[in-house]
């Protein structure tokens, strides 16, 4: 599913640099434009742990433990990006890894009473190191890589250190076929 | 977790009727003025199907199944209502069911580069109709039961009707401890 075009009984109520908040019978919601869609990547090692990120998210003042992430066809003379490329490409800049094999798991809205967003979930295997991650230059990212048995004890102790996770996490570890003793 | 307080730092881009644009430190979100949170339902039958709900959602211009949510706080009178309170209400609301045992799964971000929303799961069970369903005076909610051994089927057979498959619902299903044969 690609992200939806804008449609004309939208009315804008304000654009920012960014996003720009519509109105649609009687609803309102924002939409990111110049983008096809958001990829987001549930990286196994060949070890098989799974690499997550943490980083400082201003929307929620705090920082968030998420799977690695990004936009597609947001970058300069790549409109056209596929979103396998986009999530061969933001797991390099995140987390340094690049992936040998990319399965498209399953795609949706994530908060469709506020955004238009359609995130497509991408499992990665195979993965090898070509970079060091940390981000582009406008990101500070910190890669974690967790073995599955340890998984809910680093998720208690990360929110204990006032971290949030994203709720994005459990619904990639669902469509990856993870189940992990709680 | 609670919904994030507004922060002073935060410069207001523009106030819609329900949703305001906001920048804060070269990053550009929503927030919902006036809710405490958001509660996300994972709901049992006594005879162990999941009840979804499926509505139109301007936002990506079609109809999404989704598990039963809605907003904490935001009723005239209800300022202080409870996560499990809303979890109740919305789920008597949405589906006609009233639980007897409400239990939080998780909670955390969904949208965070776009959205301060947190979402609280919650597993609902001791279900028992109590109304009709279908949601308050603005919402037009369709009720669907589905055995967790036909939810593949369910939801492959929903995408090919043209309807969206909300993220959040994975999650659910995950936090719940669900596996289902795919």
């Amino acid at each position: 599913m690609s992200q939806p075009a804008a449609r004309q009984e939208a009315r804008v109520i304000a654009k920012g640099r960014y996003l720009t908040l519509l109105e649609e019978g009687g609803w309102e919601y924002v939409t990111r434009p110049g983008i096809t869609g958001v990829v987001v990547i549930v990286p196994f090692t060949p070890d098989g742990k799974l690499v997550l990120i943490e980083q400082r998210r201003p929307a929620v003042g705090r920082s968030v433990v998420e799977l690695p992430a990004g936009l597609v066809g947001d970058l300069d003379g790549q409109p056209q990006e596929s979103l396998l490329d986009a999530a061969r490409r933001e797991l390099i800049e995140e987390t340094g890894y690049a992936a040998s094999e990319l399965v498209p798991l399953g795609d949706g809205p994530v908060a469709v009473g506020v955004c238009d967003e359609i995130v497509t979930i991408i499992l990665a295997r195979g993965l090898s190191r070509v970079g060091p991650g940390g981000g582009d230059a406008t990101e500070q990212i910190t890669v974690r890589e967790v073995a599955l048995a340890d998984l809910p004890r680093f998720l208690d102790e990360r929110k204990q250190a006032g971290l949030a996770i994203d709720v994005k996490l459990f619904a990639g570890l669902w469509l990856a076929g993870v189940t992990v003793p709680r």
